[in-house]
């Protein structure tokens, strides 16, 4: 498994602990210090690992907690640190987020997360696709 | 100059830049390959030098180029990666913002950009303070 495969890995793993309200999963995905830190879509900014986790429970075990499914997953990695960005489905809205991640003894750890919403193209039905990532390699 | 002044002072000198609508120092900051990534408020992930460096270019070369200024920007580092969490003051919106750097020949380089609107709370009016960002250490 190549660093980009492990660290998508580690990505999807972070969407299917939200998806099935898995809080320990979800929590266990993110380093063990303080040194973590979370945008939510509409927070200001949270750090540290009770703030962080805090939060992420608190939405988990929200009866709004959203559906959410990952779109487009786009992995970059140098050395031990690395990130996903990637289009976040919560209909009928689209999320552009990135979540960045660290590699702590083998393991790939979130160390930040942040989304936040795309604006609407005039003229784009919610029924559309979501703007794909603009790549220029 | 410890490790987080000196990622401090980069993040100081990207916003002085963007303040000044100096491009060439602006797009000097950011690392100078294609693993660069930004996410503006309400745009999709833009990847890659051309792509990222091209939206800045159009952003201060509008003559709607917004006013920023940086408030609270708190700094983590761990290694040759860290990035600095602030608040951008885009009067009367307050955004939450990440700047993530690495360390490349020895100079602090902008990685990933991205800065999303903070909602308004009930009750509080444009010109009440910013939120100040959540710390639990």
């Amino acid at each position: 498994m190549t660093d980009k495969d492990a660290i998508l890995a580690a990505n999807a793993a972070f969407y299917t602990a939200f998806l099935s309200g898995a809080f320990d999963e979800l929590a266990g995905l993110w380093a063990d210090d303080n040194d973590i830190s979370c945008i939510h879509p509409g927070w200001p900014v949270i750090i540290g690992r009770a703030a962080v986790i805090g939060s992420w429970r608190d939405i988990l075990m929200s009866p709004h907690r959203p559906r959410i499914t990952c779109r487009e997953p786009y992995a970059i990695v140098s050395g031990d640190t690395g990130r996903v960005l990637c289009v976040e489905l919560i209909a009928p809205m689209a999320l552009a987020a990135s979540n960045h991640f660290r590699r702590i003894d083998g393991v790939w750890r979130m160390i930040h997360h942040q989304s936040s919403p795309i604006a609407q193209m005039a003229g784009q039905s919610p029924d559309d696709a979501p703007p794909t990532p603009r790549q220029v390699h």
